[in-house]
């Protein structure tokens, strides 16, 4: 039968629960406080705020019209029609960007574009479609309440209130909202600092000869770059050996300059267990194993007090592994809200998928219109991603999902 | 009433239907070819690939082991169990990365590890679980088949082979795959470059004195963000003066070094229709006016036989028509493919909106739990943005969306 305890470590450590492992991962990376650093809003596309941004200004900043036409007392047009149109005097013109410096009495107009201020004395704009002017006679031919095709000082946002919360993302439409504020420079969470490694003697660098029984390193591009879709700064530091004294060096300089490593391969049995004897040299273990398919031989544990991952060799685990363990939590570290970590579509399994009885798996599947198709190979063929949009979550009580069933497939971009 | 004819330029344009000005901006979209580039795998992050990709080798690139254990004659284990384990020799050793030049002969085997080369003579794998080695001796007490726990030369993919198709946008595990064949290179499409310009006598920029009358230029940044989002290259040309020459002098200027200009502000009768008097000097109108709310005033063109909109000045008017009607032609001129034009969740509207008849509306809601919460301010309250996560489409022919009605919000982000 399957090993369900890991004991090539100098530590006996159980086997986790994916519910376990994922709290446990939780609380380590809770212990990180986001740093954060000030930006130019022109780089701020994408970022996420560290703190509360408070309006600086009332918007509008002066009761501002809404429609190009006159400005008037709403009283003087009281009871104006097509047929009995009310006169006014028009003693003045602004167009956005100005002002007039006249203040309106009984009877008379300013003539008004969109966007500019309202000139003293008058209360409402009449629409220059109900209205017509000869010289600076302007007949109105349809009343206007007072306050009408107005937007009233502060009426958008007042000053000193809360215009954005921490954490928001800065999406195109937040970035106008900081914009309209004249908000020059900000505040923003510092990109966590990652560093990929992996391990395996059996890879190569893509510009390296691939003798027999070698295989290209996948693992740095596609971790390294779900890495910065978390909103991490992620480093590449390349391919280690599986040898003991050569991965503990690569770790060591690292971190350095890293908040979090994320190594893949030198996690099984097979290999030795390398990362695990390094890591418990260097520091602690404190996950060694899941109940997952695919994905068991995770690592998870501290090396000066720095989060060290150790993913499967595998691609598609180790692409699987980072998205349900590690990815929310980078997200979190970034900045991110919780509720936007995981983009999540509904849909129908469009055949039968057995998995295995005891273990959490998470599937790869294709979306087709709203169908989720299986992707049935085994978890080492790396191709199958080039058809796979995401992954479903088979609990571990559930022996087969049914054709037609409605699943959550989490995205993979 | 109000106009449905723009008569202020020096032709005549009848208002264009949403449907209507929609195909024409597409098929003015279709006359671009995208360009292609070729990047370093390193940049592709993001990119959009601008040929089909063949695989260049088979994956697996031999048949490999998919567990720890021994490769076998499968054979020789036939009717092995815990009670009448099979014994047999072992005569190598085999970790990932390296081989065997051994044959494994009848009654041999060889240990092996994931992901090494299965060594010639033998046919499957034994799992290390159910196997005991004493020395040289390995007994094998679970009887496998052929090819188990093997993943056989190309049974992932076949050497060319299709492996991402043209238009496949570059997701981390895209790139995994792309990384499993070694590609160092490879050709996307080159991101169009888009001039954004923000008019009007009204704007200042975020380090300007904010005079009585005037507002911070809010769409440079929105407008731009936008189009960045869209996978475009987007270069903010400043603010202009609502003055014909310093409008046609900045467009010239700007036209040199982009695909597509698009300006906001300046399009309304009330500002002197500043943009649409170039347009017709410097090339040609197509579109003024779009029966929508907001966005009315809305303009397309062409000026040597590149793509110039005319957007609204209001930065929530700005932002929507962009993204109903901007947005998914930049996306397609970026390469990506339609299906992926647009996030759209489904909600309920949380209560009553009212439309006005005989135009299609776009209206904010903000997105909470399943409830799309209508905005209700006017088309100007930027700092609604700060609450608003997307938009729902009110067709001409509705009134009203009841309360608790399904409908599909397009996202911001």
């Amino acid at each position: 039968m399957p090993v369900e305890e890991v004991t090539m470590g100098t530590e006996f450590l159980k086997i986790k629960e994916v519910g376990e492992a994922k709290k446990i991962i939780k609380d380590l990376f809770n212990e990180y406080s986001p740093e954060q650093e000030k930006i130019n809003i022109e780089n701020s596309y994408g970022r996420v705020i560290s703190e509360d941004i408070m309006s600086s200004i009332d918007l509008p900043l002066f009761d501002r019209s809404l429609m190009d036409g006159f400005a008037v007392k709403a009283k003087d047009t009281f009871g104006a029609s097509d047929e009995s149109p009310k006169k006014l005097k028009c003693i003045d013109s602004i167009e956005a960007g100005s002002y007039s410096a006249k203040t309106i009495e009984d009877g008379e107009c300013i003539e008004i574009s969109t966007g500019a201020p309202l000139p003293k004395g008058s209360n409402a704009i009449a629409m220059i479609e109900f209205s017509e002017r000869q010289g600076d006679d302007v007949y109105i031919l349809k009343s206007v309440a007072p306050n009408q095709d107005l937007a009233l000082k502060g009426s958008d946002i007042n000053k000193n209130k809360l215009l954005l919360e921490k954490n928001t993302f800065l999406s195109p439409d937040k970035i106008g909202v900081l914009a309209a504020q004249g908000i020059k420079e900000l505040n923003v969470f510092k990109k966590p600092k990652i560093a990929v490694i992996s391990t395996g003697n059996e890879l190569v660098r893509e510009d390296e000869e691939l003798d027999y029984g070698k295989i290209y390193d996948t693992n740095t591009h596609s971790i390294r770059n779900a890495t910065i879709a978390c909103g991490a700064d992620a480093i590449a530091k390349g391919i280690v050996k599986d040898n003991y004294l050569e991965l503990k060096l690569r770790i060591e300089e690292s971190l350095k300059d890293s908040d979090i490593l994320i190594c893949s391969g030198g996690t099984s049995a097979g290999v030795g267990d390398i990362l695990r004897h390094v890591m418990d040299e260097m520091g602690e273990v404190i996950i060694h194993g899941v109940s997952v398919k695919p994905g068991k031989p995770t690592i998870v544990g501290l090396i000066d007090e720095k989060i060290i991952i150790g993913l499967p060799g595998n691609p598609v685990s180790a692409l699987i592994i980072f998205y349900v363990f590690i990815a929310p939590n980078i997200r979190k570290l970034s900045g991110l809200k919780e509720v936007e970590t995981s983009k999540i579509v509904k849909a129908k399994i469009s055949k039968r998928i057995h998995s295995p009885k005891g273990r959490m798996e998470y599937a790869l599947v294709q979306i087709k219109d709203d169908l989720a198709i299986p992707i049935l190979k085994d978890s080492g063929a790396i191709a199958s991603l080039a058809h796979a949009d995401g992954y479903v979550k088979i609990p571990k009580t559930t022996e087969l999902l049914d054709e037609g069933e409605e699943v959550k497939v989490a995205l993979f971009r």
